[in-house]
């Protein structure tokens, strides 16, 4: 029998946020069953939701961070058990059988991977996202969240954790080069970046944050960075010309992407995580000069999230929040837009209790 | 005491070339002397002696696919011998001790590592390239010319070969995936690609040529091309998408760079060698979504040189070249520039013999 719980909906791209209730479909064998008990707003959500992606399918609940406990499971369930601290991030669903699923790597899925919200999934219904009461999620694409971390400073792991600690990862930020750590340069101290800071510097590295300004200066360094460098600063790309091992790019807007390329050491990386709307001029010999490589990457895999959240643990992250009630989240939209959140807002889904459905 | 050899040399970006004589300097302790047999043509040649590089230094002789005998060593000289078959690539000095120099990265050196031709050397003069009688060269420079390689066919390796040698093995062309040889694809059959393609093909990859035309089809099945793929076909972009692990991209024109990394499939790489003279636009979403990689690369280090001449021999893998005489260079060039040559000239400096200087 499906579940009737309460979500925060928008049935247009202008129109504000509402609570009123949504159906989550009866588990199947291999389902589990998650009360939620924090939901994070990634700027993806709005981008979605406004319909700056292309045509959103309303009416429409999103929030692809979620936290909570696990109430209920499919009878073929073994790896989950009521009471479980879980999370569950950008994808519910893959194929399986792919290369890539098969390699971990579940959102390359061949067949393509269902996203958490706004997505066509399995049985043709369209996803719908974790602002809610509750959410039913394959076995497979459910992550243990290790007791250390509290449910809200979790949630935005799911997304930018795994966002930032996959290409970290994947680029050796903890690597040492020549006897020392690497130097890596976290672009923009949004959601993402403040995440990227942290890991990385658990990592290993030594982390700058490079940013517009300095106004960010002494948030960057208790999160672990070493320093702040305004890119603003006159002859900054002349001055710190070839100084980085890996930048991490975690802004989307558009950026000057060979003078960027410049910062890095030979065989420095780029690694970009934000999207800018336009695309970038780029010149090869940028790259070609000192074999240097950009490189795309989007999240993370199911298996790596979960290795994302037990480092996480392990060194003591989470993420920088800022807990809201379900009658803040157009509120929230606005000031994550201004950049002014500091750093991630979460949506606290016990104040579901005190707002009636409409 | 220097030594005077016949050279061929421009004297402007517009002038024929001429047999003149240039003087090497007297070998220091740690330097080779090499009795050219061969050089390659290679546009790098054409674009800097043309000035489409920036202001050339004349009287320039140019060429950087050097082969020939050692001659002479100096007094501290113990790795060559007189008598040794040996090469000379795009590099004859660098700093020997920074990072990149010590990870045999010396295309890398941070002080700058000094160009075979048209560069200040550590005494201040220009090099000189081998187009010529003679060269002296520093020790550490030099590679082994395998016995199995004549040397008009090993010359272009010393450029074209390590070129697309190092990005194939860095990127892993030999690696299996999920049981099967990498799809790598091959884009433009000139000197560059067409050992591309021969590398490849020997580090056991499935290769695909990609050509505006299937007009060089046989020649691409010959050198251990799978097929050709004209990207004029329509369709061609959807057709192939996600088909190829990595696209090794040796030409120099502009290219629609986000359809060609749509040819990737997850996690691919495109590896560029080839430098456009314009900015190409690039969609940072190409790169995001399959977490897809794009990767200059600039010739290769002494060691991994080495590394390849080894290869092509035990592969019985050699350049494919039109032998010419020293009177021939300028009709070369225009060959060359038309795409013309099959695959790469190179100058039988024995004709030399046979050239009054001027």
């Amino acid at each position: 029998m499906p579940l009737t719980v309460k979500a925060l909906q928008k049935t247009g791209p202008d129109q504000p946020f509402r609570v009123t209730t949504i159906e989550r479909r009866d588990p199947r064998p291999d389902d589990v069953v998650i009360d939620i008990a924090a939901a994070g707003i990634c700027h993806s959500d709005i981008h979605t939701i406004r319909n700056e992606w292309g045509e959103a399918h309303f009416p429409l609940t999103v929030g692809h961070e979620i936290a909570g406990v696990v109430s209920a499971v499919g009878a073929e369930v073994t790896d989950w058990k009521i009471g479980d601290r879980v999370g569950v991030g950008c994808m519910v669903n893959s194929c399986g059988t792919c290369l890539e699923c098969r390699a971990g790597q579940e959102q390359n899925c061949l067949e393509g991977n269902v996203g958490t919200y706004n997505a066509t999934d399995v049985d043709g219904t369209i996803t719908q996202g974790g602002y809610a009461e509750k959410v039913v999620v394959n076995e497979r694409f459910v992550c243990r969240i290790p007791e250390e971390i509290a449910f809200d400073a979790a949630a935005p792991l799911l997304c930018a954790g795994i966002t930032t600690y996959a290409p970290l990862r994947r680029w050796g930020a903890g690597e040492q080069v020549d006897g020392r750590a690497k130097k890596v340069a976290v672009l923009g101290l949004g959601g993402l970046g403040h995440m990227g800071v942290q890991i990385a510097a658990a990592m290993g590295a030594e982390v700058t944050v490079l940013s517009r300004s300095l106004k960010k200066e002494q948030d960057a360094l208790a999160l672990g960075a070493a320093r702040v460098l305004a890119t603003t600063e006159e002859d900054f790309f002349r001055t710190h010309r070839g100084e980085f091992d890996l930048i991490l790019n975690t802004i989307s807007a558009d950026i000057p992407v060979d003078r960027y390329l410049g910062l890095l050491a030979p065989r420095g990386v780029m690694a970009v995580v934000g999207l800018p709307p336009e695309k970038q001029p780029l010149g090869f010999g940028a790259l070609i000069g000192g074999g240097k490589v950009l490189a795309g990457s989007n999240i993370g895999g199911i298996a790596e999230t979960q290795e994302m959240l037990d480092f996480c643990a392990e060194h003591g992250l989470a993420a920088k929040i800022e807990t809201i009630g379900v009658d803040e989240a157009d509120a929230a939209y606005d000031r994550v837009v201004a950049g002014d959140m500091h750093f991630r807002a979460v949506i606290d889904t016990a104040t579901f209790a005190d707002a009636p459905a409409q």
